[in-house]
């Protein structure tokens, strides 16, 4: 295989997912009143990894976490914003997509957890749009191939320079041998309606498609001449402002850096604590409550910024988890635990319900649901443990519904004060926070019986002890102290000797019960598909595609179809 | 890899798709009355290729052969049966699943192609039930262990054995580090709504579930004592029988072996033609409209019997689709031709749709609608041609909008005196032929415009020329004889120069445009998870699960999650 394991850049050992625009090197994200333009503008010098270069505005996942780092900003930072006018800073290029030196040198998991990235970013921008009035609007000035109209095609608008040479492209599979990977295959026929036919064509045409064609075929909205371009853009953004239902707020929350030491064997953030043992292949991450109750008024909230409690966690939590999933592939088990007051942490989603309105509170509630959209397709096997001093309230007990398996002990240890465990519904459970099918979690955990998730309304509030709760099918096993640790250790054991494979494919199937949707299909029909093809030889063998693009070797293929 | 290609058994050469009761070696088909029995009996000895033995009823593609045909004659020679009854004529084994031994012998083309067929026919027996009222009942007497499940899992109820040690298992994770690749992931939660955490549970536990958590937890529907079990069979197989909305007929039609030759670059049958370009690796398949028009009366469709035009096609067309995709691995691309009258074909469509309450031309536009399901999950690119003598009307229409493109001459060919080709819509591409994803391809092709598959019923009947079918958005490209030639060289070219792997993955993408429903996600989600399975070490690699089962040694993983 040609994937060897490439080296970071810099020095540096892992793959850090905090950035902040002073430290921007391949973004340029500049405010002026409702509308915000971010430039891509790559510095071809500045890959994560050793052994590339990151030409033509292509992109590795170090450009990616810069673009995700903006999109959290611009929903934070800048309530004001309207219209994301997403461009290309350089001349005659817009984006050439995902570096391919780059993938051709990424071990499988490096290739496999960078689309997923990617993805969930793309996905970003699509929330910020259904859920925030946030609009993106492409302007392609240039080449838009591969990676590069896959992000364009994750925005509202897609505006093309009509200079005779300009197109967009999909060029993976005559180029590649791979697959777009960035939802590409989806989106242009799930969300931009492409003809099939006409996307088969297009999907296999190295050059794309430029002009007329490109708008007849639904593959971008319009062509502008390059004198008439910017006046047509700022008159779109204008428009696009207007009809935004997004209410402008007077002044954003702004982002700090998180509060975050890393150890040996994890790392400690201000709520939260992950902690890796090596020997068994499990991450325990720890959210814990804060001491304060939840504020008084919209205005505490706003004061208190990014140490407000619901947001400081889930941007540590977020960490936690793209820490785990790119920087600890051998980490085969993640355990959810909290401690802290339950009252505490159901008073903060009490205060959200309240405040859902309020712009900050609205975008907690959504940042929440990403993150636990993450945590849903996230490969490893996720439990929740239940344990006494435990506080899994509401949007944390969201935490027990995503996991593959949660234990309850049924009340207090030996020899353990801490009060029997309690697990509390809140009205948060009930539709702020959707799976990527579009099902609530607990909607998706009673598919037989439909009634239920509504039955269990008249629950919330109450603290339902282990018995309780398994009664009511809210975790999976409820345990006594007698049983309690050798049952946990017997099944953290079972499920380590597992293959990780077989255990990734059985959990992405068993997570998503009942509809898809066009953001489930990205992840379960295109990025299987993909994930198949980021293995076979075709793309990634010695003489396969992606080890022989620019050698001026054509691929040697094994013909035979599967 | 451990993959080495296998031999198939007793000489053959070919996989060969089509039986009949009188050979069958692993089944029994009983009818007595409304109510069939279909027992499963495999000869251990009799498998399909050389090299393992079918121990306690598991199976291999040759067994699935024979349930596939069984099942059609149910829906063909057997229209008053109401309940098959799916048992195992072994003592304390229902089935052991499908065969290890094989797997781990099997070519991963072959794999994943096994796979596919056996979801065909899981999801034949529930096509059945759904839209032909012959209700399927699992009696499950000992062991229904991966496959085995799987095949209980398909059909409408299964009544298991109380004797204190029969349990159904989906073992595949743990034991064999592969999925439940026949749908069982889909099913237990999708089907039978299983909770989430207890399919976690049940899937990586070898052993299975047993008594009555396995009905607490819904994976069976009933649990009966040893002494009492035939007495409930038979009750509940009358009771189901009462409830089936199936009409008798007075009697079938009886299935006789098809007409088919085979030849060195194809085959002949009937009313179809299967030519293969070996150096191009393009396979033609070339379907004839009759010299005789539709019959007058559903009675002389009857009196015709397997010979009625649109039955006798539909088989022949099945049986060249499935030789291909089995025996065939080189072929890259199929073109689909026609050729005849098509006012006879139009005729036929009429007729069949006059008589569709007639429980023969129901089973018919059934079976039609499976072939073309069983076209588009094809993993090779699908071309249409339509050429001057064609005759794509209606059913044979489907074809143009099964294939991914499709090419169609503006007027005829210099020195060629057959009529400009001309297509015409019939009440056939409305309805009665939907996706596995539950739209008809007009809908899938026209998801940006609904109204217009509403407004291309007015179309129906009307011939249209190239000009007016590329226009209505009917075929990919209309083109002059002058490009004719060349164009369809240079695409064919050119899809054949590209990875077969990466068009497998396109096409499964862009066929698919819209929602998702449990049969297509087993096709999407499930399969294309089990088909990156299908190629990781750590399942099939020589230290891999599959290779060491039974060997006495561990399989080696590599512990790293993707």
């Amino acid at each position: 295989m040609a994937a060897a394991k490439r080296k970071l850049a810099n020095g540096k050992d892992f793959i850090d997912f905090q950035t902040d625009p002073s430290r921007y090197r391949h973004w340029r994200l500049s405010v002026a009143g409702e509308v915000a333009t971010l430039a891509m503008d790559v510095d071809e010098n500045a890959g994560l990894f050793e052994g590339y270069q990151l030409k033509l505005n292509s992109y590795d996942l170090g450009v990616d976490i810069e673009l995700a780092d903006a999109l959290m900003r611009l929903r934070f930072e800048h309530p004001n914003v309207k219209v994301v006018l997403l461009r290309s800073a350089k001349d005659r290029v817009f984006c050439a997509g995902a570096n391919i030196r780059m993938l051709a040198g990424s071990e499988h998991a490096h290739k496999v957890n960078f689309c997923k990235f990617t993805n969930e970013t793309r996905n970003a921008m699509e929330d910020a749009s259904e859920h925030s009035g946030q609009r993106f609007i492409t302007v392609v000035n240039g080449t838009a191939a591969g990676g590069g109209y896959e992000l364009a095609l994750a925005t509202d608008r897609i505006i093309m320079i009509d200079d005779g040479s300009t197109a967009v492209s999909l060029p993976e599979v005559p180029l590649l041998a791979v697959l777009p990977g960035t939802g590409g295959l989806t989106r242009v026929v799930d969300k931009r309606m492409v003809r099939r036919d006409h996307a088969d064509f297009f999907c296999t045409i190295e050059e794309g498609i430029k002009g007329k064609r490109a708008v007849q075929w639904r593959l971008i909205d319009e062509l502008v001449s390059p004198t008439k371009l910017e006046d047509r853009v700022k008159a779109v953004a204008a428009e696009t402002a207007a009809k935004s239902p997004r209410r402008a707020a007077a002044k954003g929350v702004t982002l700090t850096a998180l509060d975050r030491k890393f150890r040996s064997d994890g790392a400690d953030y201000g709520h939260v604590r992950l902690d890796i043992d090596g020997a068994q292949r499990i991450a325990t991450i720890t959210i814990r409550a804060p001491e304060a109750g939840a504020p008084a008024t919209a205005e505490h909230m706003v004061g208190q910024g990014d140490r407000f409690w619901p947001l400081q966690s889930a941007r540590e939590l977020d960490d936690a988890i793209l820490h785990l999933r790119n920087n600890a592939f051998e980490v085969g088990t993640i355990i959810f635990k909290t401690e802290g007051d339950p009252a505490i942490v159901r008073g903060y989603d009490e205060f959200l319900e309240a405040q859902r309105e309020h712009w900050l509170a609205h975008e907690i509630l959504h940042y929440w649901k990403r993150v636990l959209k993450r945590v849903d397709v996230t490969s490893r096997t996720l439990v929740a443990v239940v344990e006494p001093g435990s506080c899994f309230v509401g949007t944390l007990a969201e935490l027990v519904f995503a996991a593959d398996r949660s234990y309850m002990l049924l009340g207090q240890m030996q020899g353990d004060n801490r009060p029997a465990p309690r697990l509390v519904l809140t009205a948060g459970n009930f539709g702020a926070y959707p799976m990527s099918h579009g099902l609530s979690r607990l909607q998706s955990r009673f598919l037989a019986d439909p009634e239920k998730t509504g039955a269990l309304k008249r629950e919330i509030g109450r603290a339902l002890d282990a018995e309780e709760a398994e009664e009511l099918g809210l975790v999976t096993f409820a345990l006594d102290d007698i049983d309690w640790a050798n049952e946990l250790r017997v099944f953290v054991e079972e499920r380590t000797s597992f293959s990780p494979d077989a255990l990734t494919g059985m959990e992405a199937n068993l997570r998503f019960a009942g509809p898809e949707t066009m953001e489930s299909k990205i992840f379960a029909r295109l990025t299987a598909w993909q994930n198949w093809i980021f293995q076979r030889p075709n793309a990634v063998g010695d003489d396969g595609a992606l080890a022989r693009y620019g050698t001026g070797l054509r691929p040697a293929y094994d013909m035979r179809r599967v």
